[in-house]
Formats: C-alpha cells, structure tokens, sequence
C-alpha cells in the first residue's frame, strides 16, 4: 500500500482537538485513506488517547507517525477548556513543524483541527487563525477559502464584512478578479482545466430583470460575460435559492457566494458537520474542520470527530 | 374512515398543473391523508388523467369530489405551453369556487398548484398571484408566507425586495412587529400557545459582538428583549448558518429568516422539491407547491409531483 502521507495538527491542547484527533486516527477509514502524521506534543496526544481507551486500537491499525512539538512535557498536561500561552505555543509550533514537513514535500497535504485566538495571543503568536499563520509560513500572498460537502464546492466573494458591506463588494471588477483566482485554483485542485463554474446571484430571483436589485445587471452579468471572453466556463447569475442544490446534484464543480450566509447556510444545510473548509492559494491543500476548541466540552471525551475525519479524508482525496 | 377535505386547484389549464394533480390524486399516501376536492374544469382534468393512463387508478382509489368551473369545455382542450386569457380565466374561477368552499368549511384547507401571471393578465384579472387574490377573496389584510420542509419552519421578514432595501427592513420596530404577528399565526396553525421562535441574525456569525455590521445589536436583540418582556419565547440572534440546522433538529418551532435567500436557501437545501409554501393570516391554511407552470414540460407527462403531493398532505396535515 502506498498511502499518501496527511499531516495532521490537533491545534489547541485544551480543546477538543486531541480527543477527535485520536478519534479519528483510531477510525478505519482514515486509516485506509492515508498515512496520518500527527504533528503536536506526543505527552498531550497520548494521554487523549489513553483516556478514551483508544491507545492499543490506534496502534492495532498501524503505525502512526508523530512530530512531537517538544513544547508540553508529561508533567505539563494542560487543563481542559483553559487558555494559556503553553497551549498557544504548543499549537503554533505544532503547524510550523506540519508546514515545514508539507513544504518539503514529507506530507502531501494538511488537516487542522481548531486553535484558540486567545491563547495564540497569550503565547505572543501575532496572528488571529491558521489561514493567516499559514499564509506568512509559506510566503502566499492571499489564500482562498473553499468550502466542501459531497460534490458541492463554495467559494466565498466577501465573508467577515457586514452584510451590507458585501453587497458594496459586489462590483464587476471584484467578483471578475475573484472568480479568476478562484477559477485557476479549482482547476488545479480538480486536475481539470475547464471545470463548469456558477456565480449566485444577490438579490432574490437574480432581482426580476432590476425589478427589486440590479447587480445582477450592473456587476455580475457583465463579469460573466467578462470571464467567458476569456474562455472560462463560468456561467450566471443564477438564483441562490436554486444554484447552491444544482451544483450539489452535479452540474458545476463549484458555485461563487457572494457573500458569507450564502454559501455557508446551503453548504451546511447539506451536511453540518462533514462541511470541510479548504484553504487554497498555498504551496499544498490544508483541509480544517469547521468548528472551534470547543473548550466547554473538552476532556469529556464527548466531542464527535465527524467532522475531523471528513477533513483528513478530504486532504487525502485531494493529496 | 373520517378524512379532511381539502380543496385542491389545479391553476393554469395549460401548466403542468393538471398532470401533477392527476398523479397526487392517484397517489394512495394523498388518498389516506385527505379526501381530495378537485376544483377545475372537469375536461382539462379528465384529459391529464387519460394522457397519464391513470383514470382507473384514479377512480379505484376512491370518489374523487370535482368542483367542475365551467368555462373549459371539452373542444376547448388548452394548448399545452400556451398562455391564454381561457386559462387565466378557469384559473381564477377554480380559485374563486375552492376559497367559497374554504369558507363554507365544506374543505378544510387548501393545496394550490401554480398559475400563470400572464393569463391572469390576458384574463383581466387585476392580481399578480394566489396571495393577492386569496387576500381579496376573503377580506384578509396581509397574510403571511411560511415555508415547511420537514420539521423545519421559516418566516420571512421580507421578500421579493433588493438584499439592500431588506437591510434596511431590519430594524427593531419592523422586526418586532412582524415576529408578533408571526408568532400567533404560528401558535395558532400548531395548537401550541407558546412555541419556540428564533430569530436569524443578518451578518455573518451576528457580527460578531459589531465588528462587522451592528443590526444585531441595534435591532434584533433589542426586539427580542421586547418580545421576551411581553411573555413570547422568542430567541436570538443566532448565527444563520447554524439556527436553521438547529430548527431542523427540533430545537425551534420556526425561525425567522431576515430576507428571502436566507430561508429559501436553508429549506431547499434541505429538501428541493418538498419545500412547501404555506399562506397564514387567510381564514384557511393555504399550502402551495414552490415552482411555476413549467410551460416548457408541460403535457409531455414527465412533471414530478413529488411537491403538488407535499402541498397536499401538509394542507391535510394542519387542517
């Protein structure tokens, strides 16, 4: 068997991280579907897996290999649900050291699990999440988020702005630009070279002809019109009460959002928990759940790793 | 056997209407849940059941009452596709006997299948939908849509206007206004006198705390505060990627969506074509399908009538 090798962060110590970490490795399909190289510290990934009665199974399934970040020694074991620097630190060494194995090729892609803000900026770590600490990391310059659930694929014109403010985004020159980057990434990402892509539109029923929203006149028709000038199969706008369930059933590899709600309430209305985030525009894919630490229920041994080994075997897939 | 009437319109002669409603009355699932009273003219229903070789299934399933309109005869036959002021006129006229029947009580509620605005027109019927015309019928101020996909259940603050004019309509004595209203309509058609309501927030994850947009926090969280100090339980605002999936789940009796796309994406998600329109505030419960006459396919006898039989037996079900 030659699995691809999937490096795999359980992000902050407090969290649930470690525990749907060891679940997942512990679960027979990611382990048919990669080789997992789990990057953390191994005291605080091995105490998970021994308080879930998990230990003997894991490794009953295979060798898994570990990077121990050498940050939280046995006696350091960090209290569930508790910010702190120590977990901050031992998060952010942790994605260096899966980054540098991902840029020297060791590991063919990178799933993460949820880090906390808060304890990066206890630790002094100047970055607000994995997108951005991943961008610096490997020198890209503007990183794509695209969200995955079965055949579905979303990616995102606008997100953390106010709704109002995503629809000022909605000029032609924006979403032209984005659709082009967006484009060239899934291409990539599919090994396909003119993969069928939707633009939604903004207002209800595309706006009737301008008879309530003329964007879809102003800005997005002409952005279409724009691309396939260029010989992209990018095709709209379409109704986003409709584009989001076709694309699903098959008939565009992925569908732009215009804004946040959009694609994240069609995405997950799907599927809430296998809805994977991809980040795209880095040397290698990077697949994250879409959830936090959760810190509430850390330690309880309680928290559902679907979501977590949805995106290892998604980073496989995409490997 | 003691089954609840309902009325059943087949709307546009020329749409796909009469074939849907022929095969949701030759389904037994609509024939155990209701006792079916077809309005129409009895040519153009007689002639859908034929093409589809379904008028013994039909008549072995049980009496079918038919309401007969009277103004298609049998040369009359319309044209499949064909937009006509006949077809506008049997529609409105078929619409007119079920809404006297409804009123009478002789049905208990109603299923609508669509209807063509440009017959109306050609008709002279001065309205451009079902609502408008249903409200005229039957002196009703201003009815309220309500969307039903399984257990989930969505109001709409507003809905065919631009995505910026419905930010505007998010404001606290808008919103209160309207959830009042919504939460009897609703309390009343589920016999339940006090049912959970959330409430969507507009930015994405509710702004988190103003950082991007602040209706959240100008708005929606002080109607809430209202409506809770006038006993109503009433909740939110909670992220809208997240609230329709918990609504789904049981959590809420129904959500209120803040613009059209917000809950038509959500509940089409869930289920494309069993996403059911219900009109409120009518002194009836109105069900509709959520498609058009799909003049395009219309008499080829290939229309799914997966959504005319999910109208059907939600009509039956809160009759």
């Amino acid at each position: 068997m030659n699995l691809p090798p999937i490096g795999i962060t359980f992000g902050d110590p407090a969290g649930i991280g470690p525990e749907i970490v060891a679940r997942a490795v512990a679960d027979p399909r990611v382990r048919t579907a990669c080789q997992p190289v789990v990057c953390g510290d191994r005291a605080v990934f091995a105490a998970a897996a021994r308080q879930l009665g998990l230990t003997e199974r894991i490794a009953a399934l295979g060798e898994v290999t570990f990077v121990d970040s050498g940050v939280i020694g046995e006696g350091e074991l960090p209290v569930p649900g508790e910010v702190s620097a120590l977990g901050g630190r031992a998060a952010y060494v942790a994605l260096q050291n899966c980054t540098e194995l991902a840029l020297a090729g060791r590991v063919r892609a990178m799933a993460t699990a949820p880090i906390s803000k808060e304890a990066l900026q206890a630790a002094g770590v100047p970055f607000i999440g994995h997108t951005e600490i991943l961008a610096e990391l490997t020198g890209s310059a503007d990183p794509l988020t695209l969200f995955v659930v079965r055949d579905l694929r979303v990616f995102f014109l606008s997100r953390h702005v106010s709704l109002r403010a995503a629809c000022e985004l909605v000029t032609k020159e924006n979403l032209a630009g984005f659709t082009r980057r967006a484009y060239r990434e899934l291409a990539r990402l599919l090994g396909d070279p003119a993969p069928k892509v939707a633009i939604a539109g903004l207002n209800p029923h595309c706006g009737e002809n301008g008879l309530f929203g003329d964007e879809e006149l102003t800005a997005i028709a002409p952005a279409v019109r724009e691309l396939q000038a260029e010989g992209l199969a990018v095709f709209g706008p379409y109704p986003a009460d409709s584009i989001f369930y076709r694309a699903l059933q098959g008939e565009f590899a992925a569908v732009i959002s215009l804004y946040h709600d959009q694609g994240h309430i069609a995405t997950k209305m799907v599927d809430f928990e296998r809805t994977i985030s991809l980040t795209l525009g880095l040397p290698f894919v990077r697949t994250s759940v879409d959830h936090g630490t959760a810190f509430d229920i850390a330690g309880k041994g309680i928290a559902s790793p679907v979501s977590m080994i949805e995106a290892i075997l998604t980073a496989a897939k995409f490997a």
